[in-house]
């Protein structure tokens, strides 16, 4: 495996077709590791990237304590039999102050857009970047962050980037904790507290099979369950649908219903994608991981 | 040579590197065919888009009327020696109504961007598209579109898109007037009238070799010039680098003089490069046809 600081030596490694990209933020949990191993299974060359985008940050101190540990994600890319892990300095992305700015505003103005202005702007930015840059022929994106999703395979679409998508299933503790690399910033009771987002998911999901459309009914089974659980501060409950984030009265097209949420200190987001086949809805719950996760540093043990 | 309609079918088209593009609008002048030869002399492959964009019309009487003779393009694209034609219908271009917009806005603040609110975010977006679905080596701009010019070399760079932009020198006609495919709407006067541009950019040239720096003295020479003229409505004159489009008060590093004026009812841009060299300042005037453009259906004759 090589570790790469641009973007040209980058792609002067691709060794066999097709290339695919992880991009990531580093400190790799779980959920990481299985878009690395989706990657391998698909592509000749894998190449993960590590950098946390100062664009995507809306507060700072968010992005001064976002976790980092270089070493222990070149190991576990290196486990997951990545080729290459492209981890650029911020000098290196932003050799100037970025001037050029991507923006998907349709599709940004709901949920995570209101809490978190600027965000996806400064996703959509580094994401074109890197597609640019380093021309995957595949890059891989988790359903966790579900609106994130739709933005970026909107914009691929509309800017003709010829890479291919490929969504992959959240990721979850046993307990079903969505897994997240804010998770080690949850204490012990916070921890039990949050489990109240994927517990309202997994209810609404199984309302949504047995043949409940309504979203407002749907949100509602979420919204009780959290209102039940103590130290949760929800900011949405809002189903939206997958194509373009737009408000859905009726589950009657492929969707996700998404939740935010304060817990203690800790901001957290899940949801769960809706598809309508003919035989009803189908809800992805995500994988729930056998074990508990063990590539959290401070949460090994909960 | 080959016409094509999609971005897949022009990449596997490519036999040859480098891969040249020259995006164009239609409707081809000898400024275009320069671009082309340029592509030439330089590439394997060269592929010559026409597309009229509507996202970078901000008038939409301006987008109706705006001069299309695709067949006329395909021949004069064939003597120059082009390999593709990309013409895609404006449904290929944008199957859906497209949500993402790319913006470069700390350089689209002054001149253009006043007076053409939205342009060069429609300019910004399209390019972005063609690059990346066209994946060309070169692409390459006239100098006439100073402003664009520098904000598609920022983009390029902020983007990390591996294209090189190759800027060419403005075509002119031997009287001095910038080709434009507006040009055709002058009528006999206001071509008469419209000299008083590029005659007042040729006298700052001068003086700008001769020694002058200060902006305010060099825009003051191209001022005087078109109060001069009959029928000349100034829309701006002012001197900008050519890295960030900042306002320059000395000519102290590459940079632009740019000019815009409605001359009857047509608007017509126009502007002299100056470099900064140890032996003083280099203008670039452009390059002067030997014999009157034959490309003007409406202005053979002037």
């Amino acid at each position: 495996m090589r570790i790469t600081s641009t973007m040209a030596e980058t792609r002067g490694l691709y060794s066999a077709a097709p290339v695919g990209l992880v991009p990531t933020l580093g400190f790799l949990h779980e959920g990481h590791v299985a878009l690395l191993e989706a990657a391998r299974a698909e592509c000749g060359t894998v190449a993960m990237t590590v950098f946390v985008n100062p664009l995507q940050f809306n507060e700072t101190s968010d992005l001064a304590r976002y976790p980092r540990n270089l070493e222990r994600d070149v190991e576990l890319a290196s486990a997951a039999g990545v080729d290459i892990v492209f981890a650029p300095a911020v000098d290196e992305m932003f050799p100037l102050p970025i001037a050029t700015e991507v923006s998907v505003a349709p599709l940004a103005q709901r949920m995570e857009g209101v809490h978190r202005p600027g965000h996806f702007a400064g996703v959509a930015t580094v994401v074109v970047k890197l597609l640019a840059g380093l021309r995957p022929d595949r890059a891989y994106f988790g359903k966790k962050d579900a609106q994130q999703l739709a933005i970026i395979r909107r914009m691929v679409l509309d800017l003709s980037i010829p890479t291919t998508i490929v969504p992959h299933p959240t990721v979850r503790e046993r307990d079903g904790l969505a897994l997240s690399s804010r998770n080690v910033f949850l204490s012990e009771s916070d921890r039990v507290s949050a489990l109240a987002l994927s517990r309202g998911l997994m209810a609404m999901s199984d309302a949504a099979e047995a043949g409940e459309r309504s979203a407002r009914a749907l949100e509602e089974i979420v919204l009780d369950t959290m209102a039940a659980a103590a130290g949760v501060r929800v900011e949405y409950v809002e189903l939206a649908s997958a194509r373009d984030v737009a408000r859905l009265d009726v589950v009657d097209e492929h969707c996700f219903l998404a939740v935010a949420a304060r817990v203690g200190e800790v901001r957290l987001i899940d949801n769960v994608h809706l598809e309508v086949t003919p035989d009803g809805v189908a809800a992805d719950r995500g994988i729930l991981l056998d074990r508990p996760s063990v590539l959290y540093s401070q949460a090994d043990d909960v």
